[in-house]
């Protein structure tokens, strides 16, 4: 007997249970949320992951995500082309996009080098970030990985490709959050917030 | 300018925030979740929701889902053909038949009278509750509404409609907190606002 008296719905719910933070009770109440829709509505919905799965893109340049060979944001001559940021994932450009701050480029890896996983660094795009720096031209990379021993590691193998060339590597600033108190700062944020400190400017 | 350098992404993303709890954030990681899997894999996710949605039936007898004409616990010979168990929809079903306290008959409402939504005694599945109920056969009927005013003004109409027959009428115990929806009610507290089940009085 379905679980709901409806193997329908059970595979519904199934499908969307598998979604990263998605259980089985939350997934009951997207699907039944979806059911109350016209069938076109839910057809519509369907139809635009299938699509995004069967026609992604990415970009040749920086493997962010792109509905063209070269995305927006390598296309756009009005960004500032001696810079490149070095990413995870698709999230991080967004994330850093929104800040407003940065007008230079990305490269995604697509994940970090992590034995544990069995992610290496022929897994992600490394060799394709170090054949895309033409010392000429590129300036500086920045390294916006995440601040984990994966990340770390990925930072400190990717310095040791470029260290020969002539750019400036540098990493993004970390510490005590803006608006953070810092009794609620964990200790080795505030640490390295401590050895990292910069001149004060007003 | 697309938002995510990819038309493509932005639907599935803006499709996926629709959904109930979902917000901008939590919906490009479960786009970008499904972006990692096989195209089939996402098909069969597709494919489960407008399946659903296309080929769902309710029962005929309580309008609970069900593949079939008459729903598995209607058409179950073990069931208590004596009491019919009033619930607003489909969640409060599941959601009683985990507690495994009740063995009882349902009748999903498809909603409670709520004036302010223009949800009149019409629009739910009142008429039918009436109708299906025939004094030699049926011996209670056990209201299960939301502890909402919404819940009290379907429970007095029902009250209503049916205090002519010679039936016993009795509402779940108040254990479920005010304001509470039945799905979220631990099962336990569930379970035993049933069994403790009291006289409907007005």
């Amino acid at each position: 007997m379905a679980q709901y008296q409806s193997t329908l719905l059970d595979n519904a719910v199934r499908e969307f249970s598998t979604l990263p933070g998605i259980g089985k009770k939350t997934s009951l109440r997207l699907v039944l949320s979806l059911l109350r829709r016209d069938a076109g509505e839910v057809r519509r919905f369907a139809n635009s992951i299938t699509e995004l799965r069967d026609n992604i893109r990415f970009c040749k340049i920086c493997h962010n995500i792109s509905d063209t060979e070269v995305c927006s944001i390598c296309g756009n001559i009005r960004r500032n082309k001696h810079l490149i940021c070095v990413v995870e994932n698709i999230q991080d450009v967004l994330s850093i996009e929104n800040t407003g701050q940065y007008t230079g480029l990305y490269h995604v890896l697509g994940g970090v080098i992590s034995p544990m996983d069995g992610v290496g660094p022929k897994d992600i795009e490394i060799d394709s970030l170090v054949e895309r720096i033409q010392p000429e031209e590129i300036e500086e990379v920045i390294l916006a990985l995440p601040t984990t021993s994966e990340g770390d590691t990925t930072n400190y193998y990717i310095y040791r490709r470029l260290s020969e060339m002539n750019i400036r590597i540098t990493q993004i600033a970390r510490g005590v959050a803006i608006g953070n108190e810092l009794e609620y700062t964990d200790e080795i944020t505030l640490g390295r917030s401590i050895v990292n400190r910069i001149e004060f400017k007003v």
